[in-house]
């Protein structure tokens, strides 16, 4: 069994994007993959997928390429899906009515099961089934739901607030899009999704481009 | 000077990491500060913070820490934002008015200079003081303001359609949100932001400090 203490973030991404890639593969009736094919449709090497293939257990060959669904399974009870995962979203913004319309059909793992926001008007009802409350009964909602996720996207000031809340209403991992570091327990996960940084990465990469080409 | 085809994803997301902490210190009067104290802020380690900067050629001293301002200028121009960069937004969904609403008093070297639709009800109007167009003539806009980059939140089903007129139309950098791995000519740098894949992530790391705590 590989040591899931020494599993860092990035093959976890890329685990992930494995998974959604061969959910297609597999919807499409496709048997057998090789990892040159897999690793050219997530954007990595053929190497890169082998050896994280590897750290995850998975011993199938890759000479006659994987079995699709066998691989499926494999990555997929890795990254512990077999399980429900709760979660809640603060902030029903616009960032959060976006992430309100992304849950509904996917991954049925992954349960949206209550948001909240200060704004009154924005709570007490039902969006796409789940149900909107006020921030200020988050606590003991968010326990009694027994949530494990929490996603953030009120205003900057509110951010820290928010994730101490969570915390201490049992939350051990956050998805945080506050542009703010989040002081949180060394036992919780935070997941910083800047908008501005990834901007400007493309930005760089972008003008990078046009220069060769002039 | 540094080599900046070498230059890895990896290392301009920290780069504009420190960028964004650096701003924030600056603003506040600090004039100095160490390795450790920027790498804690920003989430990574001490000995990576010195070797970016050794990376992108700045001398500057760590043991009495870094001169705020100079550190600044210097990663600034690195990064190149001397030049502004105008972008497009494709999709005016929620997800693209929380992107409407994000550029509201941002970077002002990144630009949002239009925004298309399909949906008459949302396009012929100004939002945020951009001004917002039908698809349909998407490309002459983006090819006469000269756009670098485009940001595109349309369904999986039109994203493709959408990236090649992009860049057709001088497009060289883009931000993808829908699901879909897209096809474009190598000289083209594409960000994909899968929120599935960063949930999923978030659900593994929450998951394994649940099983630490039982």
């Amino acid at each position: 069994m590989p040591d899931k203490t020494k599993i860092s973030k990035r093959i976890i991404e890329r685990l992930s994007e494995y998974r959604t890639t061969l959910e297609e593969i597999d919807i499409h009736g496709n048997r057998n993959i090789y990892s040159h094919d897999l690793a050219k449709l997530c954007g990595v090497t053929a190497a890169q997928v082998r050896r994280d293939l590897m750290n995850i257990g998975f011993s199938g060959s890759s000479a006659r390429g994987y079995d699709v669904p066998e691989l499926l399974q494999n990555v997929t009870n890795f990254l512990g899906f077999g399980e429900e995962r709760r979660m809640v979203l603060v902030g029903i913004g616009h960032l959060g009515r976006a992430l309100l319309d992304f849950f509904v059909d996917r991954n049925p793992k992954l349960v949206l099961c209550a948001a909240f926001d200060v704004n009154e008007m924005r709570v007490n009802r039902v969006i796409h089934g789940v149900r909107c409350y006020p921030v200020s009964v988050m606590g003991e909602v968010v326990a009694e739901m027994q949530a494990q996720m929490g996603i953030i996207t009120v205003p900057e000031s509110a951010a820290q607030d928010v994730a101490s809340t969570l915390v201490e209403s049992g939350v051990t991992g956050l998805l945080n899009f506050a542009p703010v570091q989040l002081r949180v327990p060394s036992h919780v996960f935070v997941e910083n999704l800047n908008i501005s940084t990834v901007l400007e990465k493309v930005a760089y990469f972008a003008g990078q481009s046009a220069e060769k080409e002039r």
